[in-house]
C-alpha cells in the first residue's frame, strides 16, 4: 500500500468485535477509525471514547463508505454478512469477515466472487489456524517430518452449549461449530476433503432435537490425498474446552493437547490431580485473535496473500453443507453433490 | 469344581500357545498335562520337557479325549477353532479360544450353541480387556465417574505389517485386527453396536490390495445406548504400538494413554525426547495374557462366569462382517443386516 | 486515593523498564507520565511519543518531584535504587522497585525504613510471585491441601550466561539470580529461612571463576516451621530456561512443570519429541511482568498491601548474603550471622 | 564356571528372600537347593515343597557347606551378614547380600577383604540399578547425551513409615534408606562422592526422635568430578512411593518420572486426575529384582564382573556415615573424615 498503517472500520460491537478492537489498538500499524453497530448507543460511545475511536454509528454502510477506511472488520450477524462483503468490495475496502460467510452457498460464492472482482482482501476468521499448538502441528506435517497423511483426527467440544435462541439461529452443528474443525482438517491435511460420512445424536439437551439439530456428531472424511480422517464435536464437555488434533502419516504422528491454565500437579492420596483446560475460546485463543488480526493487517500492508480466503470459506461451508446432507440421508456424501460453482483460491493454501 | 487346580491341554504350539503355557506354568492353580502341535517333533518334546509337560502329541483330539484333561486352549490357526471347539464341548472340557473363532459367523455360532449345549465354558482370547489401562477405564465408566457414555475412541496401531503370506489368508483388517477394538468398543460402552459405517485405504503396502484388504481404516460405531464411537486402525504407526481408547460422557471422559518402557525424558539443545512406545502386542500385552488365562482357570474353579464368552466372539465378527460389507458397498450398515442368528450372553458384559 | 487512576513516572528505560512501560500503557487504571535514563535522546523520544508519553528527561530527580506523578517505577541500574527510592520516599511517591534493592544490606534496610516513615507503599520486582504456576502451588499450600509443608524444592536454571561484564557487577550468583529462588522459598512455604548451606562450581565457564563467582549452585535451608529445602541453580541450561517448583507435606505434594510454547508431540521412529520450554524470563513471565504492576496499581487504588514488600527484600537479600558467606566458610550459615536490623512487614506474606 | 546352572542356597526366608527365590525359580540357569532361616518350621517346609526346593534347614552353616551350593543368598538380618559372607567366601561360595553389608564400616571393609581374597564374586542388593528407568538415564550420561554431569538430584520417599521395632535396629534413615540413593548417585554419576551435608527433621512422627533418628532429610553432595547433587528423603508421602532422577549436564538433562499402575486419565467437572505411583518397593521394582538376580546368576555362569560389588557396599556406608556425622555436628562431612582402609572396586562402576 505504499503505507504502515491500516485504518480500520469495525462492523457489528459485539463480544468478538470488541475484543478485535482491543487487539488492533495495541498493533501498531493498525487505527480503528470507526464502529458501526444497530444497537450503538450511550455505552458504545463510552467505550469508543476511552479508546479513542472517534466515529460510532449505527450505520454499517456510513462506514464503509468512509474514505480513511481502508479495510472493515465484518463481525455482526451471520445474515449481514453478504450484502456487507458485496458492499465493502464494490467499495474497494479490505475485507475481515467472521465464519460462516453465509448459511448458503451460492450466497457465499456470490459474495468471494464480488471480492475476486473488485481485488480486495477477504480474510475468514478460522481463528485457529493462528493457535500456536495447531500452527506448530501444521509446520511438522509441512516439513515432511511426518510423512505423508494417512489420518487426521480432531476432537472439539465446547464446555457448555450455546442459550436455545442461539442454537434457533445457528444454522445447526456443522455450520456453526464444525466448520472450524472442517477448516482445521483442510489446514493440517493439506489436502481437499472429497466426501463425508456423519452421525449424530442428542445426548446433552432435547433443545437441539427441537431444531432438528444434534449435539454430539461424528463426521468421517476422505482427502484427496488418500487420507482419511475423522472429526467428533460436543456440545458439552463438563472439564472444559477440548480441543486436540492428530496427524498420522507414513513417518510419524504429530498431536497437540489441550492447553492449561497453569502446569500445577497435586499428589494427595486421594490420586494426582490437575487444572482442567482453559475454558473456552476466548481463554484457548486469546493469542490466536491477536495473530489473525496482525496478519491481516500484514496482507495488506505487504499485498501478500491472506491465510484464510474466500476459498476456504466456501470449502469449509461445502463440506459442512455436505456433513448435515449426509446425516439428513443417512449415507456418505460426495463434496461433488453440493450445488455450487468451483472457485480458485487467492492463497497457497491449505 | 470341588478342586483347586485346573489340568489344561494346550492345542496349537506357536508363540501365542507357548506364552499361555508359560504363564500356566507360574499359576499354582494350573497343571499342564499335555500339548499337542501338527508340527511336534523333537524340538517341541525339548522345549517341553525342560517345563516338565509329560505329553506332546501331533494329535489334538488325543489330547483333548484324556481323561486328566480339564481345560484346553486352542492356540491353533484360525481354520481349525470351530471343529475344535465342538470336540472339546462334546468331551466336556473348558474351553479358552483365541480370536477369531472362525472368519464365518454361522459357524462360529454352531460352534458356540455346542458350548452352551455342553454347559462347558468358554472364553474368547480378547486379551485387551485383561490389561491394566483398559480395565481402569472401564472401571471408571461402570462406577459412573464419567455419567453416560457419548462418544467411544480407539486407536489401534501396529508398528509393522504382517508378512504378505499372512495377509493373504487374515480375513482382512476388520477381521484381523480391527476385531479387537469392535470388542473393546463394546467392553468399554457398555452397550450394543447397532450400526457401522467403514472407510479405508491402501497407503502403506500395495500388497494389501491384492488381497483386497486395506492397510488403513476409520469406522464409525452407533451404539445401542445412544452413543457414538470411532476406530482408527494403520498397519504401520513407525513409532511403535499405538494403543489408546477414550470414554466421554455426561460427566467427564476418561483416556488410556500408551504404556513407554520407561519414563525416562531427556531434554537437549534439539528438544525434548522420550523413548518410543513398547514395541508389540507381546511387550505391551504381557500381563494381560499373564491375567486373561489367569481369570480362565479362576472362573472354572469357582464356576463363575467367564470374562469374555461365545456370545462376545459373536458380536465382535458381526461387526467385523458388517465393517466389511460397509466398505464393500460404500454405505453404513446395520448389524441386523449380518445374517446369523441371536445368542444370549453367558456373562453380564458388556 | 479516591482515584481510579495511577499516574506514572519509570526511572531507567532499558530493557525492563520498557516492557513495564507496554504493559501499563495497556492498563487502564495506569497513565505513564514521564519516563527518564541517563541516556535519554532521539530514540527514547521518538518510542516515547509513539506512545503517548509526554515527558523524557536524563534528570529522574525531575521526574519523582513532578507533582502529577503518583507513583515511580525504578528500572535503573542496582545501585542507583537506594538514593532514588529514599528520595522518592521523601518526595511522598509510591515505588515499585526491579530486585536487588542493593548489595548492602544496611543500605537496603536504610531504604525500607525511609518508605515506612514516609508512609508510602513499596513493591520489589520479585516477578516469579505473579506467575500463573507458582501462585497455584501457593494457593495448593495456603489452601491446606498438601497439609504442613516439609520439604521445598526449586529449580531454577538460565538458558545461557550473561555476558562478561554483567558477571563483574552481578553480585554474584546468590544475588543476581538465586535471589529470586530466595523469595519463592518464603512465598511458597509461608515461613522464614532460617540457616543455609550453599555449595557452588564453576563447571561452565572459567569467567565466573575470575570474578569470585560460581556457575552451578546447590542451596540448601531450614525454615523456621520445620521444613526443610533446596534450590539448584545452573547459569546454562541447553534446553532453555528451566523453572519448576515443588512443595512437598504431611498431605501430598504439589509442583509446578515448565511452560511450553505448544503442546505438539511428534512420534517418529527415533522416540517421542516436544518442543524445548519457553526461551526466558521474558518469554516464560510475560503474564507475570503484566501481573506484577498491575497488582502494584490496585494496591495503590485502593490502598492495600503490595505482594511483595520491603520486608521481602531484606530477607531476600540476607539469604543471599548468608548464600555466600556458606559457600566462603565451607559450612552453614544461621541468618542471624548476617549483620542487619530487623524489619516489621507491612504484609501478611509470607 | 563350565555350567549353564548355578546351585543356590538362600538364607532368611523373611519377604525379600521368597521373592528371590520365586524369581529364580523361573529362571532356566539357576536351581535351588536350599533355604535356611532360623525360624524354619512346617510353614517354611511347605512353601518350598510346593516349589520343590528339597532343603529346608535352621542352620546357615549347614546350608553354605552343602557341595551342591555353587552360591548364597544372604537376606538375613543385617547383623547376620558379615559372618555369613565371610564364611561363605571361605567356603568358595559366590555371594549375594542385601543391604546394607552392615552399619560398621571397618566389618563391612573386613568382609570385602575376605571375598576377594577368596576370590568369589560378591554382589550388593542394591535393586535399583536394575530398574528399568534409571538404567535408562545412566545410559544417556554414558554414552554422553547430556555431556558432563553438572548436577545430581535424586527424590526417594516412601508412603509409609517403618514400625517402630523397625526403625529401633533400622541404623538410621541414612544406613537404611538413603543408602539406596547414595549408591544411586555414585551409578548414575560414575563419580565418586567427597563430601557431604545433611539436614534432617522430624515432622512425621516423633518416634524417630526417639531413636535419634530423623523422618524427612536432605543431604547435598560433592563429587569428585565435579558435579554437585542432591538427595531428598521423606519416610511418608501419602501419594506413594515417589522414585525420582534426574542428571542435569553440559548438553542437556535426563529426568526419571514415576511409574504407575495405568496411564488413565479422568476429566471431570472437578479437573483431571490420574491414579498415584505404583505403591511400594514391591510393586515398583519387581522387574528390577528379576534381573538383579537373574544378571547374578549371569555373572557367574560367564565369571564377569557384577554390576554392583563389595568396593560399592563400601562406598555407600561411608557415604552414609558420613551423612549421619554431618547432621550430628551441623557441618560439611568429607568422605576421607570416616575412619575405614582403602578398597578397590572388582568393577569398572560407577
Amino acid at each position: 500500500m505504499g503505507k504502515d498503517k491500516v485504518r480500520i472500520g469495525i462492523i457489528g460491537a459485539g463480544r468478538i468485535g470488541k475484543i478485535h478492537a482491543d487487539n488492533l489498538l495495541r498493533n501498531p500499524h493498525a487505527e480503528i477509525v470507526g464502529i458501526s453497530d444497530l444497537f450503538a448507543g450511550p455505552e458504545l460511545e463510552a467505550w469508543a471514547s476511552s479508546r479513542g475511536i472517534p466515529v460510532v454509528t449505527t450505520n454499517s454502510s456510513e462506514l464503509i463508505s468512509m474514505p480513511n477506511v481502508d479495510a472493515v472488520l465484518i463481525c455482526s450477524s451471520t445474515d449481514t454478512h453478504v450484502p456487507l462483503i458485496e458492499q465493502a468490495a464494490q467499495a474497494g475496502k479490505h475485507i475481515f469477515c467472521e465464519k460462516p460467510v453465509s448459511m448458503d452457498l451460492t450466497q457465499t460464492q456470490a459474495a468471494v466472487a464480488a471480492v475476486q472482482k473488485a481485488g480486495v482482501k477477504l480474510q475468514i476468521g478460522f481463528n485457529r489456524r493462528f493457535d500456536h499448538n495447531f500452527r506448530r502441528i501444521r509446520t511438522h506435517v509441512q516439513d515432511g517430518t511426518i510423512g505423508d497423511p494417512h489420518i487426521i483426527k480432531i476432537t472439539s467440544r465446547d464446555p457448555s452449549p450455546p442459550p436455545a435462541e442461539y442454537i434457533r439461529v445457528s444454522g445447526g452443528i456443522f455450520m456453526d461449530m464444525m466448520i472450524h474443525d472442517f477448516d482445521m482438517a483442510r489446514y493440517l491435511s493439506g489436502s481437499e476433503v472429497e466426501e463425508v460420512y456423519a452421525q449424530g445424536n442428542v445426548l446433552i439437551n432435547p433443545v437441539f432435537a427441537e431444531h432438528g439439530d444434534v449435539d454430539t456428531a461424528i463426521v468421517t472424511m476422505t482427502f484427496a490425498n488418500g487420507a482419511i480422517g475423522v472429526i467428533d464435536n460436543s456440545r458439552q464437555a463438563v472439564y472444559g474446552y477440548d480441543q486436540r488434533v492428530e496427524v498420522f502419516g507414513s513417518k510419524g504422528s504429530a498431536a497437540a493437547a489441550n492447553d492449561h491454565p497453569n502446569t500445577a500437579e497435586i499428589s494427595t492420596a486421594a490420586g494426582l490431580m490437575r487444572d482442567k483446560p482453559l475454558h473456552f475460546f476466548l481463554e484457548r485463543y486469546n493469542e490466536a485473535y491477536v495473530q489473525e488480526t496482525a496478519l491481516f493487517i500484514d496482507a495488506i500492508i505487504h499485498d501478500t496473500p491472506v491465510i484464510v480466503d474466500g476459498h476456504d470459506a466456501v470449502q469449509a461451508e461445502r463440506i459442512a453443507l455436505a456433513a448435515k446432507m449426509s446425516m439428513e440421508r443417512g449415507r456418505p456424501v460426495k463434496l461433488s453433490e453440493v450445488p455450487g460453482v468451483s472457485l480458485e483460491s487467492q492463497t497457497a493454501t491449505p
